[in-house]
Parts: C-alpha cells; sequence; structure tokens
C-alpha cells in the first residue's frame, strides 16, 4: 500500500486537473461512458477482442519479459494486468475517467500493485517516471478512426516508447466493400418518407390550430431528416452474405512510424468487382488490427483482430454506407471511385465520410452516372 | 431586409463567441438538441403546451397592445411571432442556438420583420437597445426545475424588465402525490436483476476464459445499477388512476419576484392521505405555471399550463420515484416525509432528489419504519 500511495501521488493528474477535464466538452461528448462499469463490461465481455489481445500477450510472453510497458486508456485496467501477468517488469496505466479507481482495485486483487501503477490523468498529460518498451493500447473506435483515440497513442509513442520499443498493436487496416443489404435501406427510407409525412401534418396543425404557416422551414428540416436517416453511416453486424463484392483496403497504418497527420483523413481510389447479380445497396467499412512487435521485438505468434463481416460480432460490429436508390447490379460489373474521410469540424472525435462512386457495366464496359454521397458517422 | 441585417449586426453575438460557446461542456450536454427542427417540432406538437402559451397571449390582447416583448430562448420564434401578432409593438426573440436562423426565417415568411428581432447569443450575453414590458418564455423542464433554464429568465427579468413589467407565465407550481405504478416498479426491478445476473456470468466467463477475478468490483457494479435501475426517475404519462391520494404543494413560484437562489432547490415537508387500498409504489411529480400578467398589467383570462396526470399528453409527462419494494396501504393511511431537491454538481442543468416518508396506518396511527430514498434525474 506504501508505494501505491507514493506512486498515485506522484504520477496522477491534480484533483483541480481532473475537474477541469471532467467539466470539458470533451468530457461531456466523449470520456464521460468510459467511466461506467457497464460500459466497459461491453467492451470486457467482447470475445473476439478480448482473445485477440490476450493471445498477443501471452502467445508472446518472452515479448514482455522484464519490460516496461504502457497502457494507454487502461478502463478496467484488463490489459496492464495481462501485461505484467505475462512477465512486465512494470506497466504504467493511463486512464482519464475515474473507472481509473476501479482498475485500482483490480490490480490490488489480483496482487499486481508492486508491478502496475494506476495513473488517473490525460495522456498528454503524463509525465512517466521513465521510457518504455511496449505500448499497448486498446483505441480503435468505429470504423477504426471515430474517437480519434490513436492521437494520444500516438504523443504517448513519440514521448515515452524507447528507440526499438514495440506498439500494441502495430499495424491497422481499413477496409471497404460493397454490399446488399435491401431491408436496412428499405427500412431508412420509410423512416424518412414518415419523418416528412409527419411535417407536413404539423404544418396543417400548426397552421389551422396557431395561424403560423411554417412552411418556409420545409427546406431545412427536409435536410435535417435527410441527413439524420439516408446521410448516417449505420452500425450494422453483417455475415458475409450480405457482401457482393471483396473487401479492398482503403488505408494501411503502421502504429510505430505513422504520424498525426497521416492518420487524420482517408483518400483512396476504389476498384471493386461485384461477384453476384443483385441490388448494390452501397458500402460497408471495417478494420483489422495485427500483433506484430516491432522489428526488434518482434512476436513470435502474430494475432490479427478483425471486425470484418466473416469473424462473429464484436462491439465494433461494421458501419453501412447506404445507398437511396439502390442501384441493380450483375456480376463482373465494376464499382469504380473515391472515398474521402475527414474529421468533423465540431468535434473532432466524429466522422464525415464522402464516397463518389460509378457503376460499369461488364456488358458494354459503359460507365453509369457517377455519384457522390455524403454521410456523417455519429 | 436593410432594418434586419442592421439589427443582425448590432445584436447578435460575435461569430466567435458563438463558436466559443458551440464547443462548450453545456453546449454539448444541453443546448444541442435545441438547435435540430425535429426537437423544436416536438415542442411544436404539444398541444397542451401551444393552446396554453396561445390563449395566454391571444385571450389577453390588450396586455400586449403597444408593448415591449422580449422572448428568452424563443426556439423557432413562435412566442415572438404570437406577441407581434397579439399588438406587441416590438419583440426581442433571444435564442443562443442556431435555430436562431429558422426563426428569422419564419418571421420573414410572416412579415414580421419590422417588429421582431432575432438575436442568437446568449441571453445573459445581450445588450438590448431598450427595457422591455413583458418577458415571456417557455423555460420549464421536466419536473419544472430541470434544465435550470429559469435561471436566464431571471436574469433578464432583472436586467432588461421595466418596473411594473409582467413575467409570462408568472407563476409555477410543483406538486407531488403518492402513485401506485405496479407494472414499472415490477419491470424497473426485473432489469436491475437481470443485469446482475449478467454481472455473474460475466465474472465466471472472465475468470475461466481469461484468467482475471473480477468480483472485486461487484460492489460498484451492484451500485452503478442500482443507480441506473432503482434511483433514477422514470418519465410517464400517468392518468388519475395511478394516483392514490392527492397532489400537494411542494413548491410555489412567482417569476416575478423569486431570486434565484430561492429556485435552485426545494426542500418541503409531504402529509398525503391515501384513499385507496392499494400498493404504493411511490411519488410522481408535476407542475403547472399560470399566466397572470403582472399586479400592474393583469391578464383577464387567467390562463394555467398544467402537466398533472389529470391532463392529457404533454411532452414534459410526470415524474415518477419509485420505490422497491413498494408497500401495502390502507384508505386514510397518511404518508409524511420531506422532500428534497438540489441541483447536481457535476452538471447544474440536473438534479438530485431526496424524498423521507413513513407511512402512518390509519388503524393504529402507528408510524412505519421511516425510509430515504435518493433519485437523480437524468
Amino acid at each position: 500500500m506504501k508505494s501505491k500511495k507514493q506512486e498515485s501521488v506522484t504520477l496522477d493528474a491534480p484533483a483541480e486537473k481532473i475537474k477541469e477535464f471532467e467539466n470539458s466538452s470533451d468530457f461531456a461528448n466523449y470520456f464521460c461512458t468510459y467511466g461506467f462499469l457497464y460500459h466497459q463490461k461491453q467492451m470486457l465481455t467482447d470475445k473476439v477482442r478480448m482473445q485477440s489481445y490476450y493471445k498477443s500477450i501471452f502467445n508472446n510472453e518472452s515479448c514482455f519479459a522484464d519490460k516496461v510497458v504502457l497502457d494507454v486508456g487502461t478502463g478496467s485496467g484488463i490489459l496492464a494486468i495481462w501485461a505484467a501477468q505475462a512477465g512486465a517488469s512494470k506497466v504504467y496505466a493511463v486512464e482519464a475517467t475515474g473507472v481509473a479507481n476501479q482498475a485500482r482495485k483490480l490490480v490490488a486483487a489480483n496482487n499486481l500493485e508492486d508491478k502496475i501503477v494506476v495513473i488517473q490523468a490525460k495522456m498528454e498529460e503524463v509525465i512517466l517516471p521513465e521510457k518504455v518498451d511496449i505500448i499497448i493500447s486498446e483505441w480503435m473506435g468505429y470504423f477504426l478512426l471515430r474517437e480519434s483515440m490513436l492521437d494520444s497513442v500516438i504523443y504517448a509513442r513519440d514521448k515515452w516508447l524507447k528507440q526499438g520499443g514495440a506498439m500494441y498493436p502495430s499495424h491497422a487496416t481499413m477496409f471497404l466493400a460493397p454490399i446488399t443489404y435491401e431491408e436496412e435501406v428499405s427500412n431508412k427510407y420509410k423512416d424518412y418518407l414518415s419523418a416528412m409525412d409527419g411535417w407536413v401534418e404539423f404544418l396543417e396543425d400548426t397552421k389551422a390550430s396557431f395561424g403560423v404557416d411554417m412552411s418556409c422551414l420545409t427546406g431545412s428540416f427536409q435536410k435535417e431528416q435527410e441527413e439524420y436517416y439516408l446521410q448516417t453511416s449505420q452500425w450494422a453486424a453483417l455475415s458475409p452474405s450480405n457482401l457482393i463484392g471483396e473487401g479492398v483496403i482503403i488505408k494501411d497504418i503502421d502504429i510505430l512510424t505513422c504520424n498525426l497527420d497521416s492518420i487524420k483523413s482517408v483518400n483512396s481510389e476504389l476498384k471493386m468487382k461485384i461477384n453476384n447479380a443483385t441490388r448494390f445497396c452501397g458500402f460497408v467499412g471495417w478494420f483489422d488490427v495485427v500483433f506484430r512487435g516491432s522489428p526488434q521485438n518482434p512476436t513470435s505468434s502474430v494475432i490479427t483482430l478483425s471486425t470484418s463481416p466473416y469473424i462473429g460480432y464484436t462491439h465494433w460490429g461494421q458501419q453501412c454506407f447506404l445507398l437511396h436508390p439502390p442501384t441493380r447490379v450483375k456480376k463482373d460489373d465494376v464499382i469504380e471511385g473515391n472515398i474521402k474521410i475527414v474529421r468533423r469540424k465540431d468535434n473532432q472525435r466524429l466522422l464525415n465520410i464522402q464516397i463518389t462512386h460509378t457503376v460499369i457495366w461488364s456488358k458494354d464496359g459503359a460507365p453509369r452516372r457517377a455519384q457522390t454521397n455524403t454521410y456523417q458517422m455519429d
């Protein structure tokens, strides 16, 4: 207990600093949910997530032996505990929210207080007493980049990782594939139409009952509803049967060497062959991360955490970008285009996605009219 | 158009100020939803709300004739438009969110640009060119005080209302009554038990699959689930059949004379007679507001907007504070106790409620054991 107390005095953020952070809009918009054990439990019951990290550590115990480890965003502390159990000599477990206190309890209950130092602070404000050999973190948001938490991991890497140190995971890849998903396309469109029906009724009622004509707001309301129902990406747990073409890589990230600018946006050409005569309903995006260690300290067992429709359920699921209306396609038609992903100006943790595409008919090689669709990812 | 442009230059908050506000935690936690027309429409389709304000203005047109009016939080601008239509010479319509632009459109479409000045700014930062005769506002949150928007109305009153000016509404009253509501009590308790079942399963899985014993977090998880399922007040649209005793007044507010301290909390004794042999499942809270004008400019037609279970649906509904377990009561039993309402420290727009009560049996006048329950209102 003595050493824990000493360390918490030296490494935690000052109480005023934590309070100030908890009053920030970034806390209200983002961090606050991570403070609940219910939310932590949701992540801890994601078997694909858990098994991938577990294997990446315990199948590669020699990589962790006697190493100093930093866990960025430790949450309940599970990765820090595994790293210590795998042989790390010291683990710094950084967590910005109050769930840091739960991590402390868990560390104590597992008799790892001599090895793990839980630090409640934002990663950007932590001062560690030493550099580290390994940075482990589960930083991935929906479609990889939502939440922009990789920023903090890169910050930690540049400041605290030793030359030759390793990142867990070490690589990340984003994929996009064409899908059929008729029920969802149809439901979203029905919901949109129904919202607009309700608006017309509302206009009539307001005019009749209260003498005010609100029809000048119709354009704005319609735009708002289009954005909400038709131009917002959808979380889904798709199965391989939804895929009507192979996933193409739209972004590859080497976590050890990437810089902040390179992960702030995606801009990738698309070329996808349709393998099925069906309705082309839009695109699905997902990601994999891989644990290869570093060139100097590679993992002998390379583990991949995949969130593709070929894998079972993960809490990340996939993100769908639907087309209204969908388009009839045939086997060997080709979809060509481009995807651009940028951060939202009003909230850097959310994304705007723009997909331009044209369908090129296999029969005559003629491109259909190109269309550009924009989506927000909330 | 010229005058509109001139006014928007002089009265709107500077663009940097609006941007700064939109990045604040208060915007993320509270204001942002009001920027959507969908949300405005929900309020505009609340017939009880709309009819009460409509009548308070048009049944009392003489009160508005040639008067200068301030509408605090105008939203889509409807109250400002009615005030102008009722004869106000000038209406300042203040709105902090971007929906101010919709209000401007609506004002123009209704040809009231010469009378209504829409101002996008926080009320606390507005500089009006003159004092006003009437302040109208729809500031009421769930159980009246949630959202704490009355603060801004009081601020506006103290700064901008002329001596003898009137507040619309002029008075507000909060009520509490005992209820039976067995299905909801039972459902919430089942949900709680089910969450705890899930936790036990989670502990076993995590220990078996990943070698970590998380049982030291059981107390914290249980507390979190109790707060969520059992100690959070519930929105409901009750009917008179749920009431098992008359509503008692727990707070009376004179909007013209109240001060900020007096509306920041409620502390009221309770004494309620049960009129029915049934299960006492908790308490329901609601509010009325009344439009009496001011002593110098009283309304001839006094309108009451009530959100009680005796009235039909309002978007406010009522707030229920449930007991786990409920208690058997008989006709003429008396419930005595106390209710305390305070603002939440981490978010001044939300409330914590504490209700202490004991049931006094009519048969022998003996009080049962007193119990104190706390609730958060999210």
